[in-house]
């Protein structure tokens, strides 16, 4: 049994950038029977802020976005276990998102972010590995996702969580990685998955910089404060970036870590002390707004080709470097 | 940053109910590129609990399986508080579901669980209302999920959860749902989302009994010790079943409750007690999973709609009546 009744929520408190003089259309699903004028398009906002110690060589995230023919946006989070083999881990996730990025108009890639990934892996040289994420919203709506390791990735509607992906990892803090030796995960590996988004839902993506030093409840309030897609991907990577270098914060690293039996040794326990503080790490946030632009009749017939032919210049190959 | 690097884990340590002799395929994304005469299918268990004090009406909780032409199955979770209007709660929950199971062959359907809960819902003239889900499996191994409310799914892979979907609500215990009243949710407010299965894959899925009184490590770890997914169902049922009349149990559902601010009298507070134990419950359990058949390349060639005209005769509806 479910517990009772009740009515609709309110419309989601998020303020678009630029507020429309019209009253809001009803959320729709852009089905393209039912709205054939309507395409779903991104805003896109994104932030990153390095680990402290690394702030000079700009990290080891890397990310693209591009708000062109619907929009898509990528992360890659590079391995910092190789620098242990004299490797910069930042090289293999930054030459992944720049080929995720030169792949976008290839006609194979088209709407298919595991193909993207498959491609762009395949023509990554550097030495290294990254867990990465690839998001794609198609023009009817649906966002299509894949996603190898611990990036993560939200959807908030009407000021909750509605969809959310799960990391994969070989074991605590060993996450599912693109590796450029084969003994690592390939495009075979990720999590494909998809979802349906309406008017006005909110994504939330980040490397685990993001994702371990804050909560949902956190993550809905800021994106509920936010004047838009920008403002929130800074607020939300400055909030991550201060839990990460508080000792006392109980982050969800910590509480996880203790779930999986990690603490502190004996002798601090006998003290009263507990595995507790955030997770110092590179924060990669990206935010994303669903939007409906109107296209007149006889543009509709436009290939999902054509629209990829138009793109590439408009895309942005990040890192803080 | 990532923490390391690792190798592969090893494979999934659910054990099929048929033992096959032969070693296990490559697991794969039943690609109809690179494999085109395999077809996903799903092997399904199921099993219901009333809520203790309803066994003698069977409980509000309904649900359908069928395992032919892929596999589909839903749930639907009658709301309680229609007691208190002298409207029987199970009467909307089982009629959606025999419903659902009507349509399945429907032309407009086809495989489309959204459309499928749209036409359901209409034909629905009980009153009442109820959380629902329903998810169906693709020959390709793609998982469509339709889902009003707080029902819950999760895929397993290789003894971790890799996807789970969110719950929906107006606000603590009280979800999202489809209704006989135009006050309620309709299938426009569903969460329409996909997964791309791999074969091995463990899809549970469970009306708020299961996943109130449950952790995901006791799902992992049933489903690795079941020996099929009947097995596993009824394992899984009745741990929920046993949390749920546990009162020292600090189940999900009271972990939640107080992380909203709920909690026991302050005059129980000063003596040390907090809110704790499981939630009494209906308790229904899907578990089902993913397998290849092999169809000979003249078979190949089967529309969508004539696999369905011959899956009626074996659909399931059920409730614990």
């Amino acid at each position: 049994m479910a517990a009772s009744t009740a009515s609709r929520l309110s419309p989601p408190r998020f303020r678009p950038p630029s507020p429309s003089p019209h009253p809001p259309i009803r959320r729709s699903c852009f089905s393209p029977v039912r709205a054939a004028k309507l395409e779903a398009v991104l805003s896109i906002g994104t932030h990153l802020i390095p680990h402290p110690r690394k702030a000079a060589s700009g990290g080891e995230d890397a990310f693209f976005a591009n708000s062109d023919a619907g929009g898509v946006f990528a992360i890659a989070d590079g391995v910092s276990g190789w620098a242990e083999k004299d490797v910069n881990p930042a090289l293999f996730s930054r030459e992944l998102m720049r080929n995720s990025s030169n792949f976008l108009n290839d006609e194979e890639v088209s709407r298919d972010p595991q193909i993207l990934l498959r491609k762009a892996h395949a023509a990554t040289s550097s030495i290294g590995s990254a867990t990465v994420i690839i998001a794609k919203l198609e023009k009817t709506g649906t966002l299509k996702i894949a996603s190898v390791g611990d990036c993560g990735l939200k959807v908030i509607r009407k000021g909750q969580v509605m969809f959310s992906i799960s990391p994969q990892e070989h074991y605590f803090d060993c996450p599912y990685q693109i590796s450029s030796e084969a003994v690592g995960q390939t495009y075979q590996d990720a999590l494909v998955c998809s979802v349906n988004l309406m008017e006005g839902d909110i994504i939330v993506s980040g490397s685990d910089g993001l994702f371990d030093n804050i909560f949902d409840q956190e993550i809905v309030s800021i994106i509920s404060e936010s004047s838009g897609v920008h403002e929130a991907a800074k607020a939300l990577a400055e909030l991550a970036r201060k839990h990460s270098v508080d000792v006392t914060f109980d982050s969800p690293y910590s509480m996880e870590a203790r779930s999986r039996g990690f603490d502190v040794p004996w002798w601090k326990k006998i003290l009263g002390a507990k595995l507790i503080g955030g997770k110092m790490d590179d924060i990669t946030v990206i935010v994303a707004q669903v939007k409906t632009v109107v296209v007149p009749e006889d543009e509709g017939g436009d290939t999902e080709e054509q629209k990829g032919n138009e793109q590439g210049a408009a895309a942005v190959v990040a890192s803080a470097e």
